[in-house]
């Protein structure tokens, strides 16, 4: 028996390698203050569980392959609020945001076939690139430049012949990134010129600071058959155990390449569609106190990283991730000693390391991605931890 | 912007074609007997919407990407009592049956890779296998065969260096051939003997009419590193629309790549997790219940298809298809004839048309699947149509 060539470069979840050390440090007693994972703490509005309650049909049957009419018409409703005009039928709806990638990967991409991508990146691209025989052509960044990357000579500099696509996260995972008006309209420039899929995964669009307004690579009409949009109701509904997602364009032929996946998969879960719609007919005030959580959550983080000396960040401005580097010699070595030889009054902390976010060997050694994921004042402990461990560490090592 | 060449080999549903056809006659008053999808119609336990309703989380987490330990371990208990132990590492809870086809075809096939398939086959495989570069190499069968395929000879016959598995329905959709525990002997001897994964979708085990001990092909010890099974709840326990699914194996190399997949696409849906579980409570009254049921409907459809001049048939043994060939020249014309052309007091029919079920260019011309998904009387009537309608046509196109 053989495994293929495509699941061999695949990877394990980088942050699933520092497990058995996570296990080990609870076992010893220690508290462990995840900011590796980005499960949030906010509660599932209560319509998702009501709706769910109050399903009556006795025998629990497949839904349509293109997801609900139900699910697909709040979808649709939500994009225009946004100003956004979308047929139901530029709408799929997906197991989750990743069922949304993988589809669209398989759709796109032949072996050999490059995505642009900016590095720092979510790591499960990788996977889904992979799976479809393709490569992920990265745009790196820097923590010095505040890991910004939509530069028209960057842009063009990693296009070639093989590109068929280019895909970012915004607001980022991991960066935190939120592009300007401005950068929007290069990227598109740019998948315009070389006529290009252009692909906003754009699942935490509501976790913005600044007062910038909702942006979507879908707002250009000249775009319209590059635009692909990512969307997912697990950030914005803090419902990510629903798996529901979407994947929205009204490029015709891309479409009717997806509708072969999702027929070939028969459905979506019925309950969760059913109830996932009901998630849409939360008001404004919602998203503005969960934006006002996070918010507070993000400062708290962010002042504590600038008064740690040594450390490099800027001003992230979305999502509920920030990166940034730290005056370690290797934030791998450094996570596995925080667990094996570190505590503070038996109190430890998690990150996830930042080389698993990169495509080029050797980027990111130095870097970590922080989750803000737990209340105001667990996040100063955990903050306060990140600091201490830094300065025992490198006591430590340099002794 | 191109679509890949993978996608554009995979096909739309074969049902869907006749859909239009089916809206106008509907729109015209007619009244449609669905036998061409595989529905069922019982109710689901109830024991799935009470653990639904007992869910008390205020926050919808993702669950772990192998599977909640709750199903992983309701599966494995489900596995004892067949005899048959499995350690819960072995199990690898998937988005229904297909997530897990999908996930198995990307970790074993390569860019030339053959799967070995009987056809008639289930139409989905072709995607599947599609997707991750392969192709399906069938071996052909016949209906005056009563669509058997488990030859040494044939099994022989298709096997080239570029075969990583064989893959089989059992009991099969579209024939309802259940194979006898000779004929899953030479699978496991051809499959051991050529070093390939042997791969059992077995989501119909419990729909077998002849008294079968429940087979699989996870009861070969020496097949230990060989075989992998596919499950679902769906047919199980009718529960289609919970997209809960399972693979089963044993082989370490090959649960290492299911994982990195199941990580990538983080976790499957909580609820339907949690839900499925309770399902595996149900006792064997309920599958006696069930079994009888649809005995008595594969009963009498069989003995109807018999009664019609023409008709080739064999004792379908399983799961809720049977496939037979008519005496009409082309299912497809004849299937469209009937929604367009034909009614008897108001009352149309409708099949699968056989030839989608093929990889052989011409094969299945006149064969046609029939899903026997309805409650007795309108099974019995549903029969009628369709006798009725091969007399009408026949006479009308010989004319």
């Amino acid at each position: 028996m053989k495994i293929s060539q495509k699941a061999q470069e695949c990877n394990l979840s980088p942050m699933r390698k520092f497990h058995p050390y996570a296990v080990e440090a609870v076992n010893k007693g220690k508290t462990i203050y995840h900011l590796n994972i980005g499960q949030p703490d906010i509660e599932t509005p209560p319509a998702y569980y009501e709706a769910i309650r109050d399903f009556k049909n006795p025998v629990l049957e497949y839904a349509a392959s293109p997801g609900m009419p139900v699910l697909i018409k709040a979808v649709q409703g939500y994009y225009e609020k946004l100003g956004i005009h979308y047929e139901e039928s530029d709408i799929l709806i997906t197991t989750g945001g990743s069922e949304a990638l993988m589809m669209l990967m398989l759709s796109i991409l032949d072996p050999g076939s490059e995505v642009i991508i900016p590095e720092p990146f979510y790591p499960n691209y990788n996977t889904f690139v992979r799976a479809a025989g393709g490569r992920i052509h990265p745009i790196t960044t820097s923590p010095e430049g505040g890991y910004r990357y939509a530069f028209r000579d960057k842009l063009e500099a990693a296009y070639s012949e093989h590109t068929r696509a280019i895909m970012f996260t915004n607001p980022g995972n991991p960066t935190g990134v939120v592009l300007t008006p401005e950068e929007l309209r290069t990227i598109a420039d740019f998948a315009k010129a070389h006529d290009l899929f252009v692909i906003g995964d754009e699942v935490y669009r509501e976790f913005v600071y600044g007062g910038e307004k909702l942006a979507t690579i879908g707002q250009f009409p000249e775009l319209s058959d590059n635009a692909v949009i990512i969307d997912s109701v697990s950030k914005r509904f803090s419902a990510c155990g629903a798996r529901i997602g979407a994947i929205i364009t009204r490029n015709k032929e891309l479409q009717q390449s997806l509708l072969k996946f999702c027929q070939a998969r028969l459905s979506v879960a019925t309950l969760d569609q059913v109830a996932s719609a009901a998630l849409y007919d939360v008001g404004p005030e919602y998203f503005e106190a969960v934006r006002k959580e996070y918010k507070l959550r993000r400062d708290t983080c962010y002042k504590k990283l600038l008064e740690i000396p040594g450390v490099v960040v800027k001003d992230p401005e979305g999502a509920f991730y920030m990166m940034a580097a730290l005056p370690v010699d290797n934030a791998d070595t450094f996570q596995k000693w925080l667990l094996t030889d570190f505590d503070d009054n038996g109190d430890t902390v998690m990150f996830a390391p930042g080389e698993g976010f990169y495509a080029t060997p050797g980027k990111g050694k130095n870097e970590i991605r922080i989750a803000y994921v737990l209340k105001q004042d667990k996040l100063e402990r955990a903050m306060d931890l990140l600091a201490l461990g830094i300065q025992k560490y490198n006591e430590t090592h340099k002794a």
